[in-house]
């Protein structure tokens, strides 16, 4: 299957697209727009796009285009975010002066940089271009930090894996596809709504699941554009299809302005505090 | 007063900075942290930081630094993002062939690449610091896209204003200080406060509002790090320090496991919808 990603071959998205869609082939794409276009007018299979991170929060972007396009999340999946030193192969790490990568990334080695002063941050506008760079040149003084799959992507050698500071450095990801599809097992439901005029709405709308005794795992609001004093909220709800999420849902629909079932999907394994 | 911001001057948030303390000496600082701690020790009198974008969303690390540093938000104030093309003095826009910017800029501007398809956006990894790059450089073909202040402060000359695609682009800043300090008429509260269990725990939480007329304008649940099951939200209350403020929240302190009012301030002017 071709799954789109935003970004430069090698980057995370690429990681987790093979972690979600074994044996797919990647087609990268420059604008997040542009990848979700790409799966609603099926000219991809499906797309794998990064939704929160635990250090960096939530990626508005796609939760606003989850929203407006007609799409459906499939599955969820939480990558470690493990930083590499890659280098063009022959390079020794002694001989490093530079390493390039996105100042996010830098900022999240600097325990990294303490250790060897020698060494000079130099910010880049990607993580997986830092490699592409780095080994298309074939420059001998310097490295790039990025997704270990960086490495095998643009034939670079990694001279030193997990230099992040904090291990608990999680990005969650969606697997979208054109169609509406339920996998077994699906537990939990992402879902947008909106009302006017917080918080009687907004606690009402909250009710529907607290009476049903029904978990949130997420709460976000965000301001409709052009549109002062109206909020979108979205929430995820550890329920899959059962009658108790069916009959919230209606309920719902009493009480907000428009219900958007964003996907329902199986919790994803392993770190669960997202 | 010494008003620290995160990043180069001549960023939006040296901009906002100037809005918000007139006659201030910003300092630039590569590093939130490092914000947040000059203005806890001391060694500036303030600091001016970005807390969220209509288009991008919220600055998550910002509200973590809110929440585990010892400072406490004195205003609000909502900057309309304006695009500038920014050059070497002498240039014309009819010589440029490449406009440097970050990422996110160039992808805000994407009408004005379409209208001049000989100009090349090509991604730099800071907005301010390409039109730094570009004037101290002297480059004749070149130009950044920056806050309208870039110019002024590496002597470059706006060749084209206000080239963002979207006008509906606000970033809402913070005025922090180590003080706790309330305005006359201050009419908004920023709080954090943790729960277990949602949503039990959420629901008897926003009840506290809810059941005094208190208006919501902002929530978002952030996990606990390293606690799975545990979050910490985010909530903006629509009063000041008046007495059904000061009962909700001691209201509130009888249901949650942590609550910190992070500032009380007046209510910004202008695009309230966030």
């Amino acid at each position: 299957m071709r799954i789109a990603i935003q970004g430069e071959l090698g980057a995370f998205s690429h990681e987790a697209a093979l972690r979600m869609v074994p044996r797919c082939t990647v087609v990268p794409c420059a604008r997040s727009a542009e990848v979700f276009d790409r799966v609603a007018r099926g000219s991809v299979g499906g797309a794998v796009i990064p939704i929160e991170n635990s250090l960096a929060g939530s990626v508005a972007e796609h939760f606003d285009l989850l929203l407006s396009r007609d799409v459906f999340v499939q599955s969820e999946f939480q990558l470690r975010i493990v930083h590499n030193v890659i280098a063009t192969p022959g390079v020794k790490f002694a001989d490093l002066r530079r390493v390039f990568s996105h100042p996010v990334a830098l900022d999240q080695c600097r325990e990294f940089f303490r250790r060897y002063p020698k060494i000079e941050p130099v910010a880049f506008y990607d993580t997986a271009g830092s490699v592409k760079h780095v080994v298309e040149e074939g420059l001998r003084d310097a490295a790039g930090i990025a997704a270990r799959h960086a490495a095998s992507v643009y034939g670079g050698k990694i001279l030193k894996a997990g230099i992040e500071d904090n291990k608990q450095n999680f990005t969650r990801f969606f697997f979208i596809r054109k169609i509406r599809q339920v996998r077994p097992r699906a537990n939990k439901t992402s879902l947008a709504f909106s009302v006017k005029n917080i918080p009687g709405a907004l606690f009402k709308a909250l009710s529907v699941f607290a009476l049903r005794d029904i978990s949130l795992s997420k709460i976000e609001s965000r301001p409709v554009r052009g549109r002062p004093w109206e909020y979108v909220f979205y929430v995820d709800i550890l329920r899959g299809e059962d009658e108790a999420a069916r009959n919230a849902l209606r309920h719902l629909g009493e009480v907000a302005d428009l219900v958007k079932v964003l996907g329902v999907y199986p919790t994803a394994q392993g770190h669960k505090g997202q």
